[in-house]
């Protein structure tokens, strides 16, 4: 069994999803998939007195119910490897120095969640440990003030707006036989379309979900059909509409593409514009939701494409596009 | 021979550094190390109309000038990774919408040089790939004015303030043999020692060195004694003394251990304070003077440690502490 990429993309043979802990904020709670999900919070704030906080909180507490439901304490981890959206890593590298095992800091946008999965299987797969947990998250609120206004100015949202989903979500990527197996991994190119409204990445993001599913299909020489379910990240209703478009063009037939940022909220009542985004969003509903049907045998095999807009506000100050990323992982159940 | 982590160290065997480029900023051409560095900018515009930009085109130069004495295209690189410290790791992303393969995001402040060293050299050694690029880069009037004020508001600086280097690094990490390997590497625990002024990172930093080092030595039953020379990425003097003194409670006898931040300038004469940080600090006197020394036979075995402090402006205004990291690789030559 070979440890060769075949283009970007990679079979592995030995990975597995031990265990998930996932926690939700209010609105998430709210939605439709809220009993995947191990615990919420009342408010934005989690108990806590700044937003950064309570998002750490969100994930310190997705790693504890991960950890209890694997009946591991922290020492049994070899790695961490952790994203977020927050400037600098900022609420997993706070969250790092309490652990006592090394850690990875990734950032790719919304498309985290993915990559750290991707990453914590090469490793598994590799044989250079038996336990690495994959720690994403993101809350509304932090990435709201840094990446556009605080809330609290009020300011009018565009039609094309994505919400930033707020969540925590640990996975505990092991070499440990599981009933749920990472099978295979695509890692993704930055691809820029030229897009620069910041208020419209579901569009920006489309052709690069497209790219590392055509990539995934040509490497593995696989179609849509070897899937029961693929699902991109969080490109939204409008990303969604025009990535399903391109799909279409290759083959008309395809019929079970979804995406996580249409499944997390009922977009017909809640106040999310074109859907969620954010680490939290691909991570929650293909953890919670995705991994909970594939236990329950209503999916056999899924493909998991995480997509990030990898903006800078400065950059596009700067008047430059957004480039974007989607890498891809592959659940299948053993 | 296995491909286990040991600890947090894992050694290698099939890992060489086949090629270099690097990129300088004037100041560090003024320097002692000038003569190891393949190109300079005149000005810390670099012909562009924005520092970033300024940045980016250093990096891409430095990626260039690789591939050139590589002999290589970019079709057979593999893989890149990258770490910057602007926020959204945007030089390199914006740098990777122009590449081909794929591209993963890695964030770890100024250590981020052996991070995305390390990670190449764990891919390869795995025999995913066999040509991974590493890119790192920083820039003064970046960073600057990300972390602290633009330069042109003249603030007065501390004593104790380090000077973020100017400089775009690439490293051909390949499973080709040269005649330098990656001997090991070590991963990095986060580390907070409860320091929070931003301008005196060296100290910050020293700890988080501390750890990685007695871990390499006690993973791979090593001392000091196994190495020519001991470098960490950008202490600066104030760390730099404080880690010798830590160093030398365990050992008095240690008389190899040095410091890039030290190196890159001539401190007696340039205005950069305590000494050189940046990711492209460790990278420039790691792969320019090191390495190049190495070739001639200078030295035969050396540790690279280089730090990075986690801190984010955001989280320090909220009064919290600055959690540090360092990663380690050792060069060898074959």
């Amino acid at each position: 069994m070979s440890l060769r990429f075949l283009g970007n993309s990679l079979i592995l043979n030995n990975v597995y999803i031990q265990d998930t802990g996932i926690c939700a904020g209010l609105l998430e709670h709210q939605g439709p998939l809220s009993r995947y999900f191990d615990k919420y919070y009342e408010d934005y704030y989690c108990h806590q007195d700044s937003f950064e906080k309570a998002e750490r909180t969100m994930v310190k507490d997705a790693l504890s119910i991960c950890l209890n439901k694997a009946k591991l304490k922290e020492d049994d981890i070899d790695l961490f490897i952790g994203g977020d959206l927050m400037n600098q890593n900022t609420i997993m590298h706070y969250l790092a120095r309490d652990l006592i095992k090394p850690f990875i800091g990734i950032y790719s946008a919304c498309s985290s969640f993915c990559l750290s999965v991707a990453l914590s299987s090469m490793f598994i797969e590799a044989g250079f440990f038996d336990n690495v947990m994959s720690l994403v998250s993101s809350h509304n609120l932090t990435a709201e003030r840094q990446f556009r206004y605080p809330v609290e100015y009020g300011g009018q949202k565009r039609v094309t707006t994505t919400f930033t989903a707020t969540g925590g979500v640990a996975t505990l990527v092991s070499s440990q036989t599981s009933k749920i197996k990472v099978e295979s991994i695509t890692l993704g190119k930055v691809i820029d379309y030229k897009q620069n409204d910041a208020n419209d990445m579901g569009r920006a993001m489309a052709p690069a979900a497209y790219d590392t599913i055509t990539q995934h299909f040509k490497d593995l020489n696989r179609t849509y059909k070897d899937y029961d379910l693929i699902v991109t990240g969080d490109l939204s209703m409008y990303g969604h509409e025009i990535l399903d478009a391109m799909l279409k063009k290759d083959d008309p037939f395809i019929n079970n593409y979804h995406d996580c940022g249409c499944m997390l909220y009922d977009l017909s009542k809640q106040p999310v514009f074109q859907g969620g985004s954010g680490c939290a969003c691909s991570a929650m509903v293909s953890m919670g939701f995705i991994y909970n049907q594939m236990l329950k045998g209503t999916y056999k095999k899924v493909l998991i494409v995480a997509t990030g807009a990898l903006l800078s506000p400065l950059i596009l100050a700067q008047k430059e596009t957004i480039p974007c990323v989607a890498h891809a992982i592959v659940l299948e159940v053993v």
